[in-house]
């Protein structure tokens, strides 16, 4: 393909992803079809010799699109938002498009400093102090499997450059709420700490990590002769969105000299907004923080801002630096490589630029407030309505909610929620995705994708209601 | 920004990328910023109120485009090739702009599937039997520290599910070759087998593993009471492109059960040629192989094939089940996130069926062994030329050569081949990236970049001569 050729194929594309955008409400929220459908419609090997663009194009059609489930719908309130907001989809175009690597300040100087910039936008966005220095990784997953190896090697004191965490006699403990995200076990799992290892501490009442019940369990862990090593907060839940309270965890943090990992992929885009910033009480006794840009904020997914206080326990315990990545100017610069796992990394930074220069801070905040509103607006009429329950304190755009019709309870209810719920997501109408809460299925009503408007969520609730007459 | 604003600008942006491409082969290869130069020019905040996407364009052309180095440039030769093809970029374009994510089958069914098809085509071209599955990680770094996650597992019979690696009583320790890419260090200690537990095996006169020396590590550490583990092999060093013999590496991990990982993060995309198979004689022995489809082959950055024989086991590993990402249909599905670290998971099966369909196994052939001609070609200069040394067999398309005037030997000999390289790369003119081989700075010179053709590498055996001789 010549880059005139591209070009041409190029205005093609922008006119069907505009057009896409511009239509999505009229598609039918989640896809509707069949497992293997898309594997047995394609040819089962690579063409011999190219095809023509048309035809790709027009596979796309027939194959691809309707096996989307659109996360960019007005009407997906499935999982947590993640809003590929406009202006950042062109800046991740233009990184793609460009094709350089930040695998060395050298070998794209702008890719690095450019990150350094916008991710220190967004430092001072959310209220942190200058005590932080932050990165972009891939995800909340990696950021948070980041952490927990830099937590090992702080208590193994670097434990990886001798025997690594098999030299350690007493075993590491990692503390986590029960309702972490799971990507938090599966980090402790992957860096070794074994599910022995791991503590799920209780919560109260309002869903968040009691202090009390965290601090009865390193203290029983110190007393059985174990290495407390490491607490994982959650400034909002995913099952509920709620905020582990980091004032008291931060100080038994302290106390016991524990690495605190806060795990803030929802609610960290909220603390643009000082009303919400209650939710971050005590965020800089905290060792390293997560924060998703790519879901609420609407940075074009992979965005995951990791921050931390000490960048070179980070840089020491990732970096590498055989002779073919060494270069003239190491001594004077970031080398990102150093800052995660990959080496390879693309020009993340653009897409978060693209997006907080073209919305400002104000922007940003005025979208999020608006779905806050609408929030608050759809537990008003769940709370006003028979038989109908908000199960948790809705702390931001995310409500947790069942229909309880008398008579009904236990597996029954579960049956019963189960069933209205699939109903709903294949009526194509709206799209919503079920969890347990206290052991029970509940549905979480997650408002918040870029085109959502007031109008959508009361469209929402009439099809709750409807869906659960019929 | 509208859908209709995204059109304008997207056309605006459509037409800077097809003319960065046009025109990419008159910059300067290497950025000539200085460090700190980007982070002065920015302001220190995020804009309050949203700015007009024309002044966003505006900075990229005064501040970003100058800070870039050139990976698409046909007069790229460092590190190894990472082509940003054409087609491939349109497919990301796509992924981004329907902004889906894949973290369960239902939350993208087309994601999924197109990514099961797509990478098994690629099984197929580069010569697997159907006894491998594949999945698309983000890079090399990432699929290796799967890899010995993976391994580490196996020896431990799923230790993460009860101590973790801190309840094994004898170390477990991972091989790998002293020209191993240091992505696959880091993916050693990262698992937590700490740094006395990798040993470095002794290179032959082709810089590849010797068996012999490997099978002696292992019989030493076994006397010692130690647990081996895994042997991490790579096919086509990063240094040089020597190939470690997978036949006999393949048959000591068998007999001492062993998990064989190949690094084939370059020379993987030359298996689509029947005359390079050879260098992956004896793959079928492996446990876990991973190819960049991100460098020579075209897709652009990120796409890293990784492909396991049990895919079981790889779930097993990596999956985590929590209710809020469970579906009616996953007993039917996979599910892609647990085929790795990330929940959240871009469409990239787009930019690689992109790619397979426009060029057609034929044509990425035909580029391929445009690129091994040239490097034969240029290595006939270099050893036909008074001083100048080709270093190590040149199996694919990089070249390590010294300059080596006479009287020139140890460290002089450094300085001075540092010295010119570093003329060479402020010249602007081309990029090469050095390294050290048995000790000594040598230059790497790696052909490939999609635009680089004989004409291109005649002028680049030109400066070489030239630079030397200033
Ligand atoms: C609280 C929390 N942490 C982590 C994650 C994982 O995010 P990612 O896909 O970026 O790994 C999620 C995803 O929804 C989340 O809600
Ligand atoms: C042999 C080898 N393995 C691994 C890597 C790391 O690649 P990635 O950036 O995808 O992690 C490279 C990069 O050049 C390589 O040459």
């Amino acid at each position: 393909m010549s880059p005139e050729e591209f070009r041409r194929h190029g205005h093609q594309l922008i006119d069907r992803i505009a057009d896409y955008h511009a239509n999505v409400a009229q598609q039918p929220v989640m896809a509707r079809v069949q497992p293997g459908d898309l594997l047995k419609a394609l040819p089962d090997q690579a063409p011999q010799t190219g095809e023509a663009f048309a035809d790709v194009l027009g596979d796309v059609d027939r194959l691809i699109m309707p096996g989307l489930s659109h996360w960019q719908h007005p009407n997906f309130y499935g999982y947590f938002p993640s809003n590929a907001s406009l202006p950042s989809i062109l800046g991740d175009f233009l990184s793609t498009g460009l094709g350089v690597l930040g695998l060395s300040w050298q070998s794209s100087p702008a890719l690095s400093e450019l990150e350094e910039k916008t991710v220190d936008w967004v430092r001072k966005m959310v209220g942190l102090s200058d005590n932080w220095s932050g990165v972009i990784q891939d995800t909340a997953s990696t950021s948070t499997l980041v952490a927990l190896i830099c937590a090992r090697e702080r208590t193994t004191e670097y434990g990886l450059a001798s025997g690594g965490l098999q030299a350690q006699g007493k075993p590491l403990v990692i503390y986590v709420s029960e309702y972490a995200h799971s990507s938090v076990d599966k980090a402790a799992l992957l860096a070794g700490f074994g599910k022995d290892n791991i503590r799920h501490i209780t919560c109260d009442d309002s869903l968040a990590m009691d202090p009390i019940a965290l601090q009865a369990a390193i203290e029983q862990d110190l007393a059985a002769g174990l290495v407390p090593c490491a607490i994982a907060a959650t400034v909002g839940t995913t099952t509920t969105t709620a905020v582990d309270p980091l004032t008291p965890v931060g100080a038994i943090a302290r106390r016991f000299n524990l690495w605190l990992h806060v795990d803030s992929a929802m609610a960290g885009s909220a603390m643009i907004l000082p009303e919400c910033r209650w939710m971050w009480a005590g965020i800089e006794q905290a060792d390293s923080i997560v924060v998703n840009a790519h879901k609420w904020l609407g940075v074009a997914f992979d965005c995951s801002l990791y921050f931390v206080k000490d960048s070179q326990h980070l840089i020491r315990v990732m970096s590498t630096n055989p002779s073919y990545l060494q270069t003239s100017v190491d001594s004077e610069v970031k080398n990102l490589r150093d800052w995660g796992i990959p080496l390879g990394r693309r020009f993340r930074a653009l897409k978060l630029w693209f997006l907080l220069r073209s919305e400002g801070v104000e922007g940003l905040q005025q979208r999020l407030r608006r779905d806050l509103a609408n929030a608050q607006w759809l537990k008003e009429q769940i709370e006003q309505a028979g038989d109908w329950k908000v199960l948790a304190p809705v702390n931001l755009q995310t409500l947790c909610i069942r229909h309880e019709p008398a008579g009904l309870a236990g597996e029954e209810l579960d049956a019963y929620t189960q069933a209205w719920v699939n109903r709903l997501n294949q009526s194509g109408v709206v799209y919503v995705t079920p969890a347990t809460l206290q052991g029970r299925w509940m549905v979480r009503v997650s408002i918040g994708a870029l085109t959502t408007e007031r109008e959508h969520v009361a469209a929402l609730w009439a099809h709750l209601q409807q869906v659960v007459a019929a």
